[in-house]
């Protein structure tokens, strides 16, 4: 397994976590994503380590901004 | 036709805005509803007047709150 933060910016609420959420669990190989608003931290776990590039992208399309990796 | 102008407050991005706007949109007799999240301004048309109280229970069930009428 494979665990990954980042930093996610621009959202604002719930719907926006959960929007977040959905497109990031889609990615290929991802297992278990959590996202905590007031931070913007996104935490994914993986079967195996993931492209951020992928992760990014899945975040863009649900309309957020990948800042950071930590 | 009835026009009803209100303040939402809560509000905090275009997903809280659709879920207003659908909440609001089921109250029966309701034909139009607009949303302007820069003020919170709720514009409700309807085919004749609607109970405030409807109108404030629909932006409750979406999970916000109607604090004035305009």
């Amino acid at each position: 397994m494979s665990t990954a933060t980042y930093t996610v910016k621009g959202m604002t609420c719930g719907h926006c976590v959960s929007s977040v959420k959905e497109e990031v669990t889609e990615v290929s190989g991802v297992t278990s994503v959590e996202v905590d608003l007031a931070s913007g931290a996104l935490t994914v776990v993986s079967e195996s380590p993931v492209d951020q590039e992928r992760i990014s992208a899945a975040v863009q399309e649900a309309g957020y901004e990948l800042v950071g990796v930590s």
